[in-house]
Parts: C-alpha cells; structure tokens; sequence
C-alpha cells in the first residue's frame, strides 16, 4: 500500500492521516507475516501466497480504510487516542482486504487483464505457470490462484475484524456494519453481473438499473459501511450513523460516476487502466445509458457495434467517447458528480452533532474522490 | 441437508445424533432467512441468492458439523445440555457453510459438472442464463455467479462463528481453530491445484506429494479442525485437543484414500458423481501414484493416454480402471485405509481423558467415514 495525497491544507489533518496509513501498513505487514509463518508449517508453496496477497495491496490507495478512520473521528468528536487509531487502523486493514478479494474474484470474472497499472493477478499466475514450464492450461491455473488467493484474504479480513477490541457495544455495533459490506459487496457485484447479462428486470430503466447497482456495489463498500464502522466502532449515536450514510450515498455515487468517466475520458497512467476498458468490456454505465437516451439511430448503431467487443479497434472506441461528449452525456454526468459533492458539504456542514476534525477529514476524502475538474472544460 | 445414517446400534447415540442434525437444520433455515430479508432489501433479485444456497446444501452428509458435534461431546465427557447442543450445531453450521463456498469455488476451478448428483452450481446458472434469453457468454455468467454465492457462504459462515456464545476462553479457543480450517482449506486447495500443474516441487514423490495435499487439505477440514472445533468450544484440554489431531489423521487420510477408490471403483448413486471423474479429470491420487509406480511401460503409455483428458471413452477409463485393479493398487490403498482406521480406533480406545460418549459416536462417524468393505473383494 502507499499513501496518495491527502488533500487537506490543515497539518493537523495530515498527519492525523499519515498516522493512520502508517498504522494500516503495519498492522496490515504483522498479519500477514503471521499468516506467513503458519502458512510455511504447511509447505514452502503456501508461504509464498502471503507475499503474493502482500504485493497485491501495494499501491492501493487506503480510500476505504481512510472513510472508516475519519468516520471515527467525526463520531468521536475530538481527535482519537493511540489506541483509538489501532482499532481504527485494525478494521481500515480488514476493509482493504475485503476490496482486495473483491478485486480478485472480479477480475476473474470479467476477464480484466489489468489492475492498479500491473497485469492482473490471474495473469501474472499464468504467466508464472508457462515460465515454469508447468502442465494443464496456464488460463486456468491463473483463474484458480486468484480465485483461492481472494478466499484467503476475506478469511483473514474476516479475522483481524474479529480480534479489534473495545467497549462490547460499540465493537458489536461495528461488526453488524463490517458483516453488511461484504454482504453488499457480494450481492452488488451479482446485481452488476445480471445487469451486464440484461437479466435485472426490477430497474425502470437503463439509467436507474445502473443507479440501482451503484447503490448496492459501490456505495455501501467505498464510503456507507466504511464510515459507519468508524463511527460505530467509536461509539456514535444512531443519529450520527444515520447522518453518515445519508452523506455517504451522494459522496459514493459521485465517486463511481466519476470512476466511469474515468475510464472513458480519464488518464491511463492515473487509473492505472486502459482508457476505454468499460467500453470494451460493455459495462452498463449510467454514462453509456445516457449516451444510449440521447443519441440517434447512427450514434445506436454504432455503440451497437463497439461496446462490448473485445476486438474493437482504438479508432471505434474514441469514436464512442467523442458520441459520450457530443451528446452532452458526459457533461451531465460531470454536472451529477458536481451536484451530488455539493450536497454531500451541505449535509456535512449541517451535522452538528459530528465533531470538526472529523468532518474536515470526510470533507478531504470527499474532495478526493469526487474530483472531477480535469474533465469540467 | 438431509441426514445420512448415523451407524450406531446406540439408540442414545443415534437420539443426540438426530437432535443436532435437526438443530443444524434449524439454525442453517433461520439464518439463511435472515440473509434472505437483508437481501430482499437490495432488490427482487439478490434475495433468490440466500435460497440458491439454501438449496445447495440440500443433501449434504452433514459429515463435518457432526464431527464437530461428537468432538465437543468426546471433550465433555457427558452429554451435552441444550445450550451445548445449540452452540456446538451454530458451529456445525457455520462449517457446512464454508464447506459449501469450497465445493462452489473448487466446482469453478476444476471445471466439475456434477455435484451431489445434480448439475454443478456454476451449470445450473449458466443454464438460467441460457433459457432467460440473457445476452453475453452463459458459461462465464454461470462462473461469476457461483464465485459470488461461495464468497457470500463463506462470509455468512463467518457471520455465524462470530456469534456463538459461551465462555470466553473457550469460544476464543475454537474461534482459533476456526480460523485455521478456512486458511488451510484453501491453501490446501492451492496446494492441489499446484500439484495437478506438476509444480508441487517440495516433495519427494508423486505419492508423498498426493500425502501432502490430503494432509493439509482434506485432513484439516474434515476431521481434525472439526473435532478441535468442538472440544475448543466445550473447553476441552489441550492434551484432549492433541489426542484427538492424532485421531484425526487416521481417520481424514483413510476418508480422503476412501474417496480416491470411489471416484474409481464406487457406486455413481452413492458419490452423486460420475464414476471415473478422477482419472479424466487427472487427479494425482495416491491410488494413481501407486498405479504408476507399479505398472510397466504399456501400463505407463495407458495411463498418459487417458489419465486427464476430457475425451477419454467409457472403455478407455474401464481399461485404466482394470489396470488399478491388476497392479494391486486399489488392494494396497483398501489396506492402508483400513490399517489407518484401526489405528484411529486404537488411538481412541487409549484416550482415556475423552468421555465414553463421544468417543461413541466418534468411532461411529469414523465407522461410516472409512468404509472399504465394498471394494474388498
């Protein structure tokens, strides 16, 4: 893992937060080294699937982790003590486990060959089973190495959740949050995959269908249950957590809106994806359901022709992107990630009963994840 | 789930028997109809996932939980109150549900098409697919959804471990041993597929390699984490704890060889598999192992013809079968599982810390879980 910036101009703020990432990665090294040790009672082959998890989280961003800490703190009211910023950092470590499962069995399942700017890691396996020289299909063995290595990392998530200790109340309180996100995530990912196969029959509409999936997917794991297990952990009042995931549902969708604008109009080298992958893959955005409402018979038929084809050409997919712009579709997603920000201040600004430093931190992160002024020309 | 025979002329042990598996039963209904109403909170849709699992643990043995059950009674040493009964079948249900996620996952890996005598999950819902009419590749649908449903049994099982009551030590203890079966299930399951690819380079043989996966594989999860699990709960000693790990080498490794000659020389109604899925799945048993060692060249060139080609004829798999059985390594497999039983039922005959009861309906399940006497011929 590596820190990204912490977009705060408040020093206190920022080492508040270097603290926590410090934290993560620590406790993050000591579990897995001790996963290592058992793992290598078992055989030399075992040992090495710690590190491959290890090497996995490299790079990440601590999103996740960094809105359960700051939920904490928002919850606290003041700023946390050493062992406040252990629990935090214990369940901030889990969490990132999680989403590295998620990530594994996701891109197993939608065949992505990259992620976070490397080969994905039943690719990598693949690779390592024909340079080895070893029998059966490489493709195989690479999906079965992801598949087992994303078992193990929401098993020992699952135990480092369960060893955070506190006042019974609030760690209980917490673990019923950190249960709802994999529980979220899971179901999120299945409606993302039966809305991909056309087969979610309960939406209105394109558009509301991927909302729908947004909510499911993306927001209870990136920002509602993250938040609400710091608060929760930290012993917030229902009023708190209520407040939270009112913030977080605008803050979360703003942050996957943004995602899939990134990956039509973004930077390759920030993503750390190929630009036009969604289009590709023929992932049902709400940028490509608004695109899809607003163009032509012509501009149909040739999304038609390019999304979700494996083998279109760069010139067809910048064909799309410049259909995305032409139509005003990216313009109006732009203008819902501007709108929803907003409100998730307005509502910030408003909570009382959340101290500062906590929502100063939220509002950091929020700034963060919902940036979206490189695409405003 | 239903419940297999318990062979015991006991009518005690059979009473307790019935009563846990009815227990089980229960807790596995009312939980999964928990998930099913968080579930039908996301939408229509991701509520049918809680009863796709709940059907997918129809007609499962129970052999693991039951295991469990008997280790916490053995640790006892009287029957177990109500309150015991409950706690040990909330653990016997959370094992069932991580066993389920390893069938789905391992289902996936090795490309199964059959499980407990019906379609594999991962075919049942590709087959959905298919008739729904949904767009994109049914086969990579089918994959994505039995990822997911494994990934949620696995955290709904955690969910249930999590809340097992009792005293601290003790629910620590097995909380312990609980974390260890997950790790080494799936470890065991890298180590096996590392070892199909050939690339198992840390032991000294093909049979000592095939000793190892069923050692870390089969071994931990079905018997010796099991019964650990149980007596941990119920506060056994560690002298009892290490009994019976010995006790449970034994009895996994005969169950694991007992398997092998299944797969080969059973009965498809009693395997809910097709008989001979072994060899043309090309899994390096130690019954292979021992044909290979045994056999001449034309044995050899018979064995590399057929052994893990999907398109091996019934006549061919016959003919590997024959060899199995003229090389005597069908014979010598029968033979150490039955020297490894009466090893196990020696072992618990000794342990004299370890309740009459439970080492009752120990040796029952053993009975049950290494039965030759069909292939001793």
């Amino acid at each position: 893992m590596t820190s990204a910036d912490f977009p705060s101009v408040d020093a206190r703020l920022r080492d508040l937060d270097q603290r926590l990432v410090a934290r993560i990665e620590a406790i993050t090294r000591d579990e897995l080294a001790g996963r290592r040790r058992e793992q290598a009672r078992i055989s030399p082959e075992t040992a090495e699937l710690a590190d491959l998890l290890l090497e996995y989280l490299e790079g990440g961003k601590l999103l996740r982790p960094r809105f359960c800490f700051w939920g904490g703190v928002a919850a606290l009211g003041h700023e946390p003590t050493p062992a406040q910023v252990d629990a935090l950092g214990r369940y901030g470590a889990a969490i990132e486990l999680v989403q590295a499962a998620a990530l594994l069995h996701d891109d197993v399942i939608d065949h992505s060959p990259v992620r976070r700017g490397r080969p994905a890691l039943h690719v990598q396996a693949a690779r390592r089973h024909r340079e080895a020289g070893l029998t059966g299909s490489a493709e195989d063995y690479g999906v079965a190495v992801a598949i087992v290595l994303g078992d193990l990392a929401l098993s020992w998530a699952e135990q480092i959740a369960a060893r955070v200790d506190g006042e019974p109340g609030a760690v209980a309180a917490a673990r019923s949050e950190f249960d709802a996100l994999r529980t979220e995530v899971m179901s999120g990912q299945f409606l993302d995959i039966l809305h991909q196969a056309g087969g979610f029959a309960s939406a209105a509409d394109a558009e509301q269908a991927a909302l729908s999936v947004i909510r499911w997917k993306t927001v209870p794991y990136t920002v509602l249950r993250p938040v609400r297990i710091g608060a929760a952990l930290m012993g917030g009042s229902q009023d708190a957590l209520e407040t939270l995931a009112g913030w977080a549902v605008e803050v979360g969708t703003a942050f996957q809106l943004r995602d899939d604008l990134l990956s039509v109009v973004g930077d390759q080298e920030e993503t750390g994806k190929p630009i036009g992958g969604d289009i590709v893959e023929g992932k049902r955005t709400v940028l490509l359901a608004r695109t899809e409402a607003a163009t032509d018979a012509a501009g149909r038929a040739l999304l038609a022709e390019v999304v979700g084809r494996a083998e279109s050409s760069a010139q067809q997919i910048a064909a799309v992107h410049d259909l995305m712009v032409s139509t005003g579709a990216v313009g109006s997603v732009v203008k819902e990630v501007r709108q929803r920000a907003e409100r998730g201040r307005a509502l910030l600004a408003d909570a009382v009963m959340l101290g500062d430093v906590g929502r100063a931190g939220l509002a950091a992160l929020a700034a963060l994840a919902t940036d979206v002024e490189p695409f405003a020309q």
